[in-house]
């Protein structure tokens, strides 16, 4: 049975995962009789938004591994024990969390550094061989450790960005993916359309799933 | 074009809505084509539930409808908003938030008292004759407030008490429905089966947006 590991970065669009990617991610990883295990940094979130009004809670903190949990449902490890051997390919879903809390992109822009054991597991992947799913924005951070050729949607202030980075950008619809094959790296932009609906960005979700296991 | 009112409870199994039950929920209303609007009730949670550890969180406060804006990606509206006039039917994802922040079913049992905003959102779609859909635990609601037929999966502690509550309980598997046609309920097992995958889960829920749109 192919394995996934699924690296998670809090919970909630704007300072953790993307909720909506994180949980089509797993579940077409499961419809495809995929096993998967969700991985997340033991560390304070960057800073905690309050989503309803798009404010900084200033004051309060929050863990990305424990608030992960509450996607996995309790199942979630700490991602310094992720190591590629036990798995045939990694997904990184989005959300501000993969620019917050998986990397400084959300305020450092192309100047961004990247969380060690996140670089680590893209490094070990990329030795490895083996394919890595790469969504929203989280594309960024495989534009700076690999400079990978990825889509993060249409041309804007994150393809500039990461272009500078050493990456290379390529245009796509919410429902498309694009791979280089170079990486073996499947990105989608997903929620980077930040109106698309739900079902749309499902669609993209699902290909970049497909792709990913196809690969393994 | 048709539109369902979904309501959350927060967000995490241990303290609030299921995310996996609501984003599937959401993801199989917009693949058919049917509009959604997220609310959820403006109140402290009744707890904060670390989901890592699956311990309460002593003095830690969290709002439900800020917390269910995660999910929602920020557009969620308070539940005493909430008028079936301007909806086909009504979808109430499960989790403990159903038993925690909805009613007090998880700590009162067959004595839970019913939040006043949920109970009226009940009564008033079941006057107007509107199709519910409801997940998991949050069956009991409905056994309390219209007497209703549902599943919570098989006989145990919650279908004991949903019975002594003036309901009536049908085992069903993960991935089947029931339908109350008197009260025009359809509920699903969905995370009641807590070891069941997401995908099993999945399936269970797309039946029952289709049933419930069926009869929009």
């Amino acid at each position: 049975m192919k394995k996934i590991a699924v690296v998670l970065s809090g919970c909630g669009v704007f300072d953790g995962s993307e909720i909506q990617e994180a949980v089509l991610s797993l579940f077409f990883l499961d419809r495809l009789g995929v096993d998967y295990q969700c991985f997340a940094p033991n560390k304070d979130k960057a800073h905690v938004v309050n989503h309803l009004t798009g404010e900084v809670s200033e004051g309060e903190s929050r863990n990305v591994l424990v608030e992960s949990a509450r996607i996995a449902r309790g199942k979630v490890i700490d991602l310094s024990k992720l190591k590629q051997e036990g798995f045939n390919g990694v997904l990184f879903p989005g959300g501000f969390g993969a620019a917050k809390n998986l990397c400084t992109f959300a305020f450092e822009g192309d100047q961004a550094s990247i969380e060690e054991e996140v670089e680590r597991v893209f490094r070990d992947f990329r030795k490895a061989e083996k394919p890595m799913g790469v969504l929203c924005i989280a594309p960024v951070i495989a534009a700076k450790v690999l400079e990978a050729e990825v889509t993060v949607g249409e041309e804007g202030d994150a393809s500039v960005a990461l272009e500078k980075m050493g990456g290379k950008h390529v245009v796509k619809p919410v429902s498309e993916i694009h791979v280089d094959e170079v990486n073996n790296v499947i990105t989608a932009p997903a929620y980077m359309y930040g109106e698309a609906s739900i079902s749309e960005v499902g669609e993209g979700i699902e290909k970049l799933v497909c792709e990913l296991i196809d690969r393994c």
